[in-house]
């Protein structure tokens, strides 16, 4: 586990890199047919004949799979206070069956609360790259971080 | 089954409703163990400690629950090409267990494709509300129609 990151610690341009993860065949229709019920995602011989050619993963489970890889890291957890949200989510290209993901999050800014001295919130670019480099989503992301208490 | 609806079929300020869903602090604690592991996610203990007072779901539990809800609608399903993405995520109030949530969805903008003359965009803000009326997430999501043949 990593030593403790307050919201002092980061500064603009830190890179944190995930492990990865691969995505099956049956990954995708398990998430497909609970969450995001069209038919690219949950019938293989009906997303042959889509516009994708192909099953592809809801692009929400990219999403899902992208955060679970980040929060695997234990970066922020101990002084994590939640998010207020995200901007600019894009889904680039798709994910599909035996993909292998990893995420590399970026710190793009960092804003100390000015009603509240015991947080800030930085903003982290999250983007989600395939085996092959080929980037399939990016999102920013905000998160309220405790402060060093000397700070 | 609702009758197809086209991307022409689509107008600024249409709205529709989902149907409900009541979550569980059992359903809390199992995504908050696969895809969010932040102890007000997953250990009450902890969560009752921290700055929410007791268990709250993952903003992304809440973010999938939406999806799950508005996909059940079958609204768009037959003629969805897929999201490029979503903007203005924002968790205004986390979410907890035994509430019973559903979504408000409303057309916001409406624009055909300039390069593909078969399909069309639209964009539509979705608003998740508790069973109280409060207003606990909101986000707006693009979707990529096809338009009628005869368009």
């Amino acid at each position: 586990m990593r030593p403790v990151r307050y919201f002092d610690d980061y500064v603009v341009g830190d890179r944190f890199v995930t492990d990865s993860v691969t995505v099956t065949e049956g990954m995708i229709l398990q998430f497909g047919r609970g969450f995001d019920t069209q038919l690219f995602h949950t019938n293989v011989d009906a997303a042959t004949d889509s516009n994708f050619g192909g099953l592809i993963g809801s692009g929400l489970q990219t999403l899902n799979l992208s955060f679970a890889l980040f929060f695997r890291m234990e970066l922020v957890q101990p002084v994590a206070l939640g998010s207020p949200g995200l901007d600019n989510v894009r889904w680039v290209q798709p994910l599909r069956p035996d993909d292998t993901i990893h995420v590399v999050c970026e710190v793009r800014e960092v804003r100390p609360s000015r009603s509240k001295p015991d947080r800030g919130m930085i903003i982290m670019r999250h983007d989600t790259f395939r085996h092959d480099e080929t980037r399939i989503m990016t999102f920013d992301c905000m998160h309220l971080l405790r402060r060093r208490q000397d700070a």
